[in-house]
């Protein structure tokens, strides 16, 4: 069985006010530079450059609070922000949070989210540095992460596939989105398909994986954040190639297969244009980096094929 | 007469789609390091720190879409969050921007405000460089900012106010709450008072000020958000010290004079407890910076006091 649920009870932002919350929040999610008009982060090493993303989360449209917890909010929230950094090269040092919640929100659930973004940040040796609390309607996030770029090689950048280069991955593809299908689907979930729906509260990538293939001579690189074919089809467009993805190193194992037949879904549908997953997606010229496995070429041409053949699936996300 | 009340019509961004709203934006505030999973900001310079800050406004909390543009409220979320980099003696260099807006919303709207983001990040030579565009029940902006701290001196910080220190001040103070009360009243509001409405909608500071204050040895530092008194009392607070302001240096002037009595209003509820002016508020050895005054004096004790006595007014804002 998976932990989901939002806590109902207990005394709530209004009941303990603005000041208070906060405090639940830094208690959660301490550091030293917290605290002032602006948190100043430690001094550049020399040569770096600062990187710098953000990502809203609206309740009922990015999460459900009956299909995930606090906790498992706030460590998705670092993740989907800090695969942004590192999918420039970086590494991630900081966060800000801003929330705004109903007045009636119980503080365990600001608490649980901080506890979340604590837990992730702590993985990657960053901190929660700053943010915002206030009142709405609704329960949004907006997170922005801070990392750091060192030395003097380019960024990764979307813009420098190069043709006859390797496309390489880190990290799982399409077990957040069946993670997803499983939820909305209503059946009682199987215990063998519970990393499924856990790769959808929180996905799990290895902190640094970005770094390590800067190193490693990548040159372009995004994170499986709207669909698999519609990120590379990003990558593809900004740097003028084609891309072809072998089949084989990204056909859905037997978890995503035992997912489908019990929804009667193509689990291909999961793995080309699910997303969410925040799988690293790069191009390098060398062999593929620690972690990261090849799948597929950079070619010519302009679209993202697999096999050589148009993807079957390949509309991902849209927020309009 | 001010200008006010969002565009109700014309393309919405359900109409239009989410690529082609970040284009609008993109357009309204050009970066060459925007469009990427993450933002690389310029090359740090030597002994520099990165200063980082979020601010969150909610549509009917914050701000009312019958009361400002879409222009000002950009150069309001701007203006707040600059000023908190500018309350650590640091340059602001860059802007985050995540929306979240019904689907419904005109395209104008969002247009306007990034035009107003662009406009008052030219004025600070800082640059909006990413962001994220998301459907929410409610409007919410969630700005990020960034800023350089150069050099070895320590950040304007909230505990290094010091007994026998100048208190300074940069900008209006009043003006904003006055402006709002204006609004709130429902009354039609003479010529005359139009500056005050136009200080509620987009606050006024000069840029740089916080540099300058640093340079010139100011220690502590702040910015009047939540109300002169509660936002003086958070330096006294942090820096075990009183502060003492004289009633003379921060006295209704005129136009405060006017909207009280056109109100029936003690315009210094305006001046003591009003915020979202964000005037610089600081203490220094010396004396006061190019573009401050001196408003007062840092004492023995712990609470800040008017000519050396309570203050009438002094409960600021509180988000629950």
């Amino acid at each position: 069985m998976f932990s989901t649920g939002f806590p109902t009870d207990g005394p709530t932002l209004g009941d303990i006010g603005e000041h208070a919350a906060i405090q639940v929040i830094v208690d959660a999610a301490p550091s030293s530079v917290n605290g002032d008009d602006a948190a100043v982060l430690m001094h550049a090493s020399p040569n770096s450059r600062a990187v710098a993303t953000t990502d809203m989360l609206v309740e009922g449209r990015h999460f459900r609070s009956d299909w995930t917890t606090p906790f498992q909010l706030g460590r998705k929230a670092i993740v989907q922000n800090f695969a942004d950094v590192e999918a420039m090269g970086a590494r991630p040092i900081a966060a800000l949070l801003a929330i705004s919640a109903p007045v009636h929100t119980p503080v365990a659930v600001v608490r649980g989210i901080a506890e979340g973004i604590a837990s992730r940040c702590d993985e990657y040796a960053a901190e929660l540095v700053g943010g915002d609390l206030t009142a709405g309607e609704q329960l949004v996030l907006s997170v922005t992460a801070i990392g750091s770029l060192g030395g003097n090689l380019p960024e990764l950048s979307l813009d420098r596939a190069r043709v006859g280069q390797r496309v390489v991955a880190h990290g799982r593809i399409g077990y957040s989105a069946a993670g997803l299908a499983l939820l909305s689907s209503g059946r009682k979930i199987p215990d063998s398909l519970v990393p499924l729906v856990e790769s959808h509260q929180a996905p799990c990538l290895t902190p640094g994986r970005g770094v390590i293939a800067r190193a490693a001579g990548a040159t372009a690189m995004t994170d499986n954040s709207d669909g698999l074919v519609q990120d590379l089809q990003l990558i593809a467009t900004r740097s003028g190639v084609g891309i072809n993805v072998s089949s084989v190193s990204i056909q859905p194992d037997a978890l995503l297969i035992e997912a489908g037949e019990l929804l009667g879904v193509d689990p291909w549908l999961w793995v080309l244009s699910g997303g969410e997953d925040h799988t690293l997606l790069g191009t390098t010229s060398g062999q593929a980096p620690a972690g990261f496995r090849s799948i597929g070429q950079v070619t010519k041409g302009d679209a993202v094929r697999i096999d050589g053949r148009s993807p079957k699936f390949g509309e991902g996300w849209h927020s309009f």
